[in-house]
């Protein structure tokens, strides 16, 4: 039976901290553990192999009902500047920032903090990166709101903490302290401590606890409060950051690329976060995943009827539990199990399923063997 | 230590037989299971990974010191004859004939036999398959000096036969009787009896027995015996023959196109071998492999220090006993233990090592589903 009622129209709530909230999408990273399909010049967040978008458009649409295409910022490489631009038309183009050079997450930040407060004084900054899956999106934007009202206050750092369902040792975990009043529900709390790749004992303590979540990468504060933070924890930085808005910032791109190669490479988490009081976290189980490894992209999509996930132009005999990724070419397979098959036009990869979180090694040793064509 | 002397020249046995004999290499064989690298157009028997050369080119330069390239003769396909000429630029062209149609052993042995009887009427055939292995080459020259022999005296067919090392069921197997003197110390026996691929449990009887051989295709004949026995057994097909040869014989290609094809296909085993009296074997051991599978190829190649076969551009990361071919494509594993990884321009096949004898049935597949742009 269909339901032919229309969906009723909600009135949308007024949330003044949204109107203020501007999107910053961090897409420069580059990495190796999608290698052969994620190279220099196409990363993990331009790869359509986790679903039907990019993990890039995918991060733009989840957010475009909360915060319109005009308020949204991508910071990304000049390597792959175009590209993004081409997949994500609705954006401006001049908010598409390339960086001169890879300086991990602080420049970054801060540079958009200023591009922000240039336009509106009481501008909040939503920073998200851009190569993680996120399945409950409506839990994601529920926490979004909290955390934006929470940071229209001045000094204060909101993070999306995510609920832990294994012990990682790969991430950075936040510890909880005392629950805030949240008038939308949401749990609110102070963070007490932070711990950046704990050992797995250590992981394990903290997942039984309860009383630890692991940091997203996701922060939301206002961009006053960011360049003040910069001027008591990275003094340097932040006269340097100063000089580039004083001298036009993102919008002079000559500007920036003499002058942003020179910040120090430091992550916002160790510039900034791990320093500063004032850090709160709305925690979340929004069924995140950050996609490591070519078994979790296994897990992100559909299946035949042995689990392999294949292309239409190939032929799995007794094969099961594989994932098969090859644009151009036709793959037989005959009696294998549980591996990653990955065919590009210059590089094939062969790995294990449960060993492909290794795909990374291998990938550094063809770099210090000079194989710089491949990577 | 370095020996600084030179070999001792022996002088050639004067052997009046080889001076009769005429080497005819079948290459016109083609098949399934080294897919997606063998295809219609480039047969197992013209691959280049069962040692440094051809399975074919081994087979000619095998016999080269007991036979000159004038009297060499090569059966193949019109598909890869140029190809053929090409690997093989010492046996004169009109001597390397493409076959308008693929009529099994039969009909090309009797147009063999008619081509060298009409060059010499004392001719002796040494039929030769082209697409497998021999790792004693000199026992193999042994065991056919003998068997020319043997097969100069009118009437007589002589075939080399294999000692079996395993009970394999998709040979042909020939029962020894009683055995004849053999002035050089081979061991010649009257063939009592032909089995066409037995069952597993007569085959290990065979094996255990010690009265059976393997029939590997290589048979020494007359000419004239060759002929009288088609007039024999097959005397529909020795007349067309006769015609074939009359009318110009291989070096009539328009005749050969128009009659060939209407020949009988059928293989010489069951056309004649088993069919007529006085067939005689000499039982040898040289280290004889049909190469049947990848596993087999594996075998044949050598390994890295992990027992993987593989090609100089390519990273195989706690990786074993894997065969991986890719002319092209640099090709990276993790974590996989004995696999086929064969990669060509146009398709890709991942094997269990231990399925490999599978492959073929994944191509017949995919003749099924059309895909005949891949075979």
């Amino acid at each position: 039976m269909q339901n032919s009622k229309p969906p009723r129209s909600v009135p949308k709530r007024r949330d003044s901290s949204l109107s203020h909230a501007y999107a910053v999408i961090m897409a420069g990273g580059s990495g190796t553990r999608f290698w052969p399909l994620s190279r220099r010049k196409r990363p993990k967040q331009l790869l359509e192999v986790f679903g039907r978008d990019t993990l890039l458009e995918q991060t733009a649409a989840r957010i475009r009902s909360l915060i319109p295409p005009e308020r949204t910022y991508v910071f990304t490489s000049e390597l792959v500047r175009d590209e993004v631009a081409r997949r994500l038309p609705g954006i401006p183009s001049q908010q598409i920032v390339a960086e001169p050079a890879a300086r991990n997450t602080a420049p970054c930040i801060g540079l958009a903090a200023h591009e922000i407060l240039r336009r509106d004084p009481e501008g909040i900054l939503i920073v998200l990166p851009s190569d993680h899956v996120i399945r409950k999106p409506d839990a994601f934007r529920r926490a979004l709101r909290s955390a934006c009202q929470r940071a229209s206050r001045q000094g204060v750092t909101v993070l999306l903490g995510l609920k832990p369902n294994q012990p990682h040792t790969g991430y950075g975990y936040v510890e909880l302290g005392s629950r805030e009043e949240s008038p939308d529900g949401q749990e609110i709390y102070k963070v007490t401590q932070f711990t950046e790749k704990p050992s797995l004992a250590q992981a394990k303590e903290y997942v039984v606890s309860g009383r630890y979540l692991w940091n997203g990468g996701m922060f939301i504060w206002r961009a006053s409060t960011v360049i003040r933070h910069f001027e008591t924890c990275q003094p340097k930085m932040a006269r340097a950051l100063a000089k580039i808005a004083s001298t036009g910032g993102v919008g002079s791109p000559n500007m920036l690329r003499r002058l942003y190669p020179r910040l120090e490479k430091i992550s916002i988490d160790y510039a900034l976060i791990e320093k500063i009081p004032d850090v709160f976290t709305v925690a979340v189980d929004m069924g995140w995943s950050d996609v490591g490894s070519w078994s979790v992209a296994y897990e992100l999509n559909p299946k035949d009827r042995n689990g392999n996930v294949r292309p239409a132009r190939s032929l799995c005999v007794d094969s099961h539990g594989n994932m098969i990724v090859s644009p151009d070419k036709f793959v037989v397979t005959v009696g294998v199990r549980d591996l990653a098959i990955i065919d590009t036009g210059d590089a094939l990869l062969v790995s294990a399923l449960g060993r492909s979180q290794d795909v990374g090694k291998a990938v550094k040793e063809m770099e210090e063997q000079g194989r710089d064509d491949l990577l």
